[in-house]
């Protein structure tokens, strides 16, 4: 079985892993205060752009989303995200863990607009006895979104707009950045957007590493005490080289955007075969993530060599399933992957 | 101005006031351990039919709903509730501040049904990592609900079979419980209502008490150690005597639903004269909340000598407002509003 | 039997029973924004001289402290707090329920020190890796303490300055102040109090009032909306008039101070009996709580007609008992007491 | 420099990095779901000698605190430990931050007893009003202590027979198992320490991983609906596979031990250098950390080759350290350090 249900079935970039092996009896001090995570910080800054940026290491993206939105938040205030937001779905209620309520904002295509933001904003401040509800404190999008639609940098400028009129603090979840960001349809760099929000993570998960996840903190008043926070949440790696290692290998020589852009050329391969077939989408992604929807018989079809997500009944006959590629994704399977669509019924 | 706003604008029952004053300076033990809290819990135990439950006095409801669903569920599981129950939009996140998800329902009529109960834990459990996703854990509904709607027998007949079916325990937050049980179209009895939930409260603050709620436990496995629970949510008045001497003057001698059945009688008259009139109601409320529709000029004719609460703006034009009656309501007061109704444009 | 044993063992002051009858069918606004808070707000304002400041009234004490202390600290912050503390002990992990590590230090008397404060700070600040620990982010205190000593002006100036110092927001938990600023050997006033610390309440359940504290914050970053912290724990009371009403009683003509005065006259006759017997004392406290130390007899000797709290066994042969006064307390109730001392073995 | 101040330094047993290179490129399901895990949960299963546990792989030690400890609580109760344990300390209110307060027990040795839990409980249960109070809700104890010590196996089961007394669960944090397992001293195999507990986790980042920690859940109580625990708290590794592997190659023929019994060789064999040499200790360890103390030439003379944790300034002239092997220590450098500790002042 090939498998394409997700973009972390594989362990980490060659290069990361020739790397772990090649120190691994080093000796370093812990918790991301090594010479590595030092390159790393270094690297990371340098790529978004911002040499004030703080960047902390943390091992996954639910930890790495409780421990910022619970460090921004105040114990009264919410965080604004679309219905369809990872934090409000798949982190079994880890943000409402720390006492915050996700203020869900109904969304087709996974994406939130500024004009949402404000009118929940409007709303919220008309009430004629707001402290009843909870206040909303924060914006939470993700970059990619969970359907692999992007924003474009006028959607962002104008979110970021109605961030600044309201004061509210703008998280970016980048668990799939690099996916995003390599989408041929993105008009947006990783500084351009590392400067229109105040905190962002790059996700390494999904994009070449083993595990880790990067936190750019941008925004001054965001950055204060964070490693107790990070610590409290139970994100501080004892071996922290291990996280600086893997970031400072991927943001050397851009090994990131170039994983990043492989994996998207080899699913826009995909899309169009499956365009070339007749086959509809749930929904039109640019990027690593594609959401077909096959009839029963082609779903058969493709089910004995090929292991997808089932994502969505979309009725009695149809399913919208979910196909990853990843920067592991080999070339001689997608290949295969598009001469089974290509013989499907 | 006459105030119609709210079901809580004035103090207590004369009959209450008369019993503090009375009592005033007799010393008894605190905590709700003193001979009044015990009369008033043999006094609510034996209105609801159910010798055996466990009955709490709280201050108010945000205290109750709080204390009641965070000593319920588990660290992981969420509640169910109608997208407009007063837990989820009224009580600025008091649940998630527990740790705990709303798992919110929609409704356009303020209440859930079994189905969609049903529908919400089968699609937990046929998730592909339900771990993933927060486990309803409870059900909670409002009788009357926020919008002064009420539950059939039936209706809720239905509510406990799935509840059964999934073992999920039923909380009902009866912060106006008099209000719905003697609606002309309630075809269910306080120890109907008691034999079907696993807890509910009967609200004192609303209806004829200067405040408190009466919690009663119905559900064995539900009762160990309430009391700490309690306490750690600043619920457990110092001076207990004051809650049992309102509780155990309103369930002596009927009280509790004489006043209950008044303020529903005078909201009818005004409902009628609003008919009469031909208003139209966002909603047709069979308790003491109606929320009629007006437009511009009722609207201003009406605000000269009366106090409402604006529920929603329906259009330009028209606004639904809330018109509530109390315990505490005069007859004179409402005869006046009609005549006010009769004389609007 | 005549109660000693607490300071809440009776309703309110007869003033306040009868301002509460006045008033029961005016129609008010609810959640303290009725005339009546306004005018205890000034009232309680003029009397802490501190024009400035922010009064909310809350219903009970551990909702008083979980709320100051929840809106003030970050999430990775704890409270420093004798051990003896109300909150380390009596509130059910109250503190802890919203996230916060109580930081308990060492206390014979009941009281901290500004020496043990900064010994805290320094030894927080020296650590290898700070952020592994707990962040203390503010003092608590009580004053009088749970065992009736109280703070001198020179004790509160030094921890002020301490607090000032490393940044500590200094909240005084005055559930029985009145006690306290009465005593006397107090050498600070209740303006020269507020002018010390960064938040505080007064006590009015214990002190003449049926419930209720008024939180008073002087601290002008600690100010912003902490009506939503209120209600989202549950403090919020619908009926905000019947704490208005009783603060605006106990504010006008010194009704607090005259009735605290009382109380610890009492006390003091009280302990002067007993000094005279040649009884021992757990602490040498000037306020309102005296806790001799009894053998078995005299233990017995006075159970018959009195009723006190056990506080500690001090060994095989003797008990520390907690002996209350209150505003409540009467004269011909003190003067038997005072014969059965008297009487004792 | 020769780092010697943790067991955390180097990266993982080179037969684990052998593998994880080995099998880099396959496609495995993720969240502890694939083949690896399954083998890993069996050998430890076995090693354990428990054939009905459940076994879970998080990736590190505060996050296995935090996440057995919510899960097992309920919302007003505390956990028993030690106040030097791990919990209290070095967590920054992690366990606090999930709600519940740390009942700290004092200690010299870095161990609780029987009787101290047998104490706290029936101080509790003889309470005036128990519900004022935190409930001690478990038992947490580690294995071998911060410093090094080791419980006996009488001493486990006299705990044990205090929790079941008083139905608490017992919890064994085992972050440096291994080391005490292997000490000389230590008369209890994991076959029976499995028998004694409730729940423990087996340590993997300080013996011999590059991270990971197993919990094995041994009471049928504590089993359900763990993994929504582990999600919830950020703890649930997308590539199980990285936690399978490694937990596999340790508890594949005896490796876990092995390395522990290697790295406790070599504690014992500095601990013989610093006796010779006529050094005190702050503590008797008999495992992997050793505290001894040293005055400032001694201290001056080490540190110019070697790093060690300062642990606690003793007084004026002496410091006690933290000397601490593991299973990466190098035989040459214990041999360096032990020369050196020979030619000290």
């Amino acid at each position: 079985m090939i498998q394409f249900q997700c973009d972390y079935n594989e362990g980490a970039h060659p290069l990361i892993m020739e790397r772990l092996l090649g120190t691994n009896m080093e000796q370093t001090v812990g918790y991301g205060e090594d010479p590595y995570c030092e390159e790393a910080r270094r690297l990371v800054r340098q790529a978004c752009g911002c040499s004030g940026a703080d960047v902390h290491f943390l091992v996954g993206g639910t930890q790495a989303n409780t421990t910022v939105i619970a460090h921004l938040l105040r114990p009264y205030q919410g965080v604004l995200a679309a219905v369809s937001g990872h934090i409000n779905v798949h982190e079994t209620g880890a943000i409402e863990s720390t006492g915050h309520k996700v203020l869900a904002l109904p969304t087709g295509d996974g994406k939130i607009t500024a004009a949402q933001i404000e009118e929940a904003m409007l709303a919220h401040l008309h009430e004629d006895g707001p402290e009843h509800m909870v206040q909303p404190g924060m914006v939470y999008l993700s970059f990619p979104t969970e359907i692999g639609t992007i924003y474009s940098h006028a959607e962002l400028r104008g979110i970021r707009e109605v961030c600044d009129r309201y004061s509210l603090p703008l998280f970016v979840d980048g668990a799939r950045l690099g996916y995003g960001l390599c989408s041929p349809e993105c008009d947006i760099t990783l500084p351009e957007l590392a400067r229109l929000v105040d905190v962002f993570y790059i996700g390494g998960t999904k994009v070449g590493a083993l595990f880790g996840e990067a936190v750019v903190i941008v925004g001054e008043a965001l950055k204060r005490d964070f490693r107790y926070s990070i610590k409290q949440h139970g994100g501080m790696l004892a071996k922290g080289r291990l996280l600086g290692l893997q970031f400072s290998t991927l943001f050397a020589d851009n090994l990131y955007f170039a994983v990043s852009r492989q994996a998207v050329d080899e699913a826009m391969r995909i899309k169009s075969a499956l365009q070339a077939k007749g086959i509809a989408f749930l929904i039109d992604s640019p990027t690593n993530q594609q959401f077909p929807i096959f009839n029963k018989e082609q779903l058969a079809a493709l089910s004995d060599d090929f292991l997808f997500s089932v994502w969505q009944q979309v009725d009695e006959e149809h399913t919208a399933v979910r196909i990853c590629t990843s920067w592991a994704t080999k070339r001689e399977n997608v290949d295969r992957l598009i001469a089974a669509i290509g013989r499907m019924p």
